[in-house]
């Protein structure tokens, strides 16, 4: 087992963050979020289901602490040296009457980082109030500063290295959709059909293999394709269903998202009206979309389509996408939306999503977009019609 | 679609809340806990990468509260009525400018729950420092009271209707495994191996289908058996490996847990000996384990067989299992370990994890266990020893 990528991505990855700090007048930053602390050092396991943190100073670090029967898993991951690797006993697992922070703020002041001013992901899933508010008990010199997606906005921008095992996600993204079409037809139960999905994300290409994407494979049919996230259950697919998948491939924790419909049937002339509003909408979309452009225009390019065919969609049409565990493959920071009014970089990975959620049925159609110097490209090729059953 | 279980039993389960919570001297709680909200009212969506939560009042609720867009899996999902369903706008999601919690504190206020004792859970994983803080900003009349694994503790005891799915999940479980055992062997990768076994998790049985397990499955390979929770890659499985499993079943999101260990080729004394000792542990675990044993004596029928072997595991063998999402199956009530004073209900469900991480290899042994008035009975039934390939 060996990182996911070279020294020399890490390092800079690395420097990035430390000027963005520098920035924000931060000594020191502690990330919470698994996906910060695996695209900054290449640490993986699924770990993160006990107090788990990373700890960065502009000088020293970055730093794991966690579980020690996880601390192996640092050393096969990452480049961290053993003393970069801060381990808490497994005595202080789920307890009543103390806390795995407890110890690791007193290993944090041991360190010498606890006085100056102190980054913290407030709104990250597995940094809990609890945690958050020991580690404030337990330092009480620093100064604590509300620095919530500051890794999050330094990712945004994708190396080569990272375009590269994206393009290997979106590769695997193609093979689960194309074992979605292969499969789908009235009679199969739900279940068996997303068995053959995952089971092809999992196993990858011949050249590599691929990993659990972080947001749960989704199949919205019928009733239920009026909402956003559904879970597969074991009914059976009927005719005159409309399906949408929201599937994915991943690769190395690199997530690439790829939602489209399929219909059982004859389709309704609501659904291929939706569609084709939908189809002419990514067009816009993506002629919208370039380095430099305004997330919120871009926005406005699918809504003068969706005007047009006199149809409404309250969410955002898309978002940043890259490294990410469950639940989430989202980065959280760049949104599609109206009145947005952030620049979309160049090397952003962005996935864009248009999911129709109508009353009693709904359609998607996606694309992960690579955002270039003069447009974007798709990471994904795959028919963007409603494919019928 | 419809809840997973009949009105009845989460009626029974909302009216045990409450009085834990009347015990605690708490006029409402706060849920954070996707797991806890599934087990109150069946909820069931992949919809907690943003705020969601459950407000129960002593009289009033439970209130979901969520994403505009996940609303409909409230409504399909659980017995709520529409006025128990209060969802943000979409607008809300992801912005710098505001929070969708907000937006939540003032439905509280709304409701006239936002004035007396609230409780909150303070250390799960989808319930934010930054999202805690909106709320008591919200609602400054409220005393916020730490009501942590309050639910969790009502749901330690099972009912009979939560046995009987459990039944179905240990039925994947040993579905899963026997795809592990028959499908395992020098020259096959790992992802190739992961998604026979993922897939058999998925297809279920004939009967009922299965939900992706919440605890990411897992296989220890080689050198990376020294560490409890490392992730799949696309190595080839190599002659000499011994190869530990922890999988798992999971229907209508609870789950069994389920760990087996394989060797590929002759075994060395160290491993004979230590599958040796881990099976008589298993053995006097489950002599020792029945209702109202202290759990602190469970395990010390364990460390009684390892003192014997003169083997050493600093780890918890076990803990409290049922409903639950990603990233952790657990419940993070009960836990077997030195001085644990708890005493084992009747109906309580427990994962018993014999997991041996040594020095560049591992091995595990689990059972999920029912414990009844007299003893304790496997859910699963599943060859315990060390499979030879």
């Amino acid at each position: 087992m060996a990182p996911a990528f070279a020294k020399d991505e890490y390092d800079e990855r690395l420097y990035r963050v430390r000027q963005s700090m520098r920035d924000h007048n931060l000594d020191a930053l502690i990330i919470g979020d698994p996906s910060n602390i695996n695209w900054l050092t290449g640490y993986d396991a699924w770990s993160f289901y006990t107090p788990q943190m990373m700890l960065v100073g502009l000088d020293k670090g970055p730093f794991w602490m966690g579980r020690q029967m996880d601390a192996g898993a640092a050393r096969f991951t990452t480049y961290l040296t053993s003393d970069q690797i801060i381990a808490y006993p497994e005595e202080l697992v789920q307890r009543v009457d103390t806390h795995p922070v407890i110890f690791l703020a007193d290993q944090i002041s041991a360190l010498g980082v606890g006085r100056g001013a102190i980054g913290y992901e407030s709104d990250v899933y597995y940094l809990s109030p609890r945690a958050l508010s020991e580690l404030q008990k337990g330092l009480p010199k620093a100064k604590w500063v509300d620095a919530d997606l500051l890794v999050n906005w330094v990712r945004l921008v994708k190396s080569k290295a990272e375009i590269a095992v994206m393009r290997e996600a979106a590769q695997i993204a193609e093979i689960a959709m194309q074992t979605a079409w292969d499969g789908v037809r009235p009679g199969v139960r739900q279940c068996d059909l997303m068995a053959d999905v995952v089971a092809a994300q999992i196993r990858g290409t011949k050249q590599f293999g691929g990993d659990q994407p972080a947001l749960h494979p989704l199949i919205l049919a019928g009733e239920a394709a009026s909402t956003a996230h559904p879970m597969w259950n074991d009914s059976i697919l009927e005719d005159g269903q409309t399906v949408a998948f929201e599937l994915g491939g991943c690769r190395k924790r690199y997530n690439v998202g790829l939602a489209r419909t399929v219909h059982l049937g004859t389709p309704s002339t609501q659904l291929k009206d939706t569609a084709k509003a939908v189809e002419e909408g990514m067009a816009a979309v993506m002629e919208a979309l370039h380095a430099d452009a305004v997330a919120g225009n871009v926005h406005a390019a699918w809504q003068a389509v969706l005007d047009r065919y006199g149809l409404e969609k309250k969410s955002r049409i898309g978002y940043s996408i890259g490294a990410g565990y469950a639940p989430d493959w989202g980065e959280h920071t760049l949104s599609f939306r109206p009145n947005e009014t952030v620049l979309v970089p160049k090397n952003a990975v962005v996935h864009i999503i248009l999911g129709m959620w109508m009353d009693g049925w709904g359609m998607e159609l996606s694309e992960t977009l690579h955002v270039t110097e003069t447009g974007c490209t798709k990471m994904t090729d795959f028919p963007q019609h409603v494919h019928l059953v």
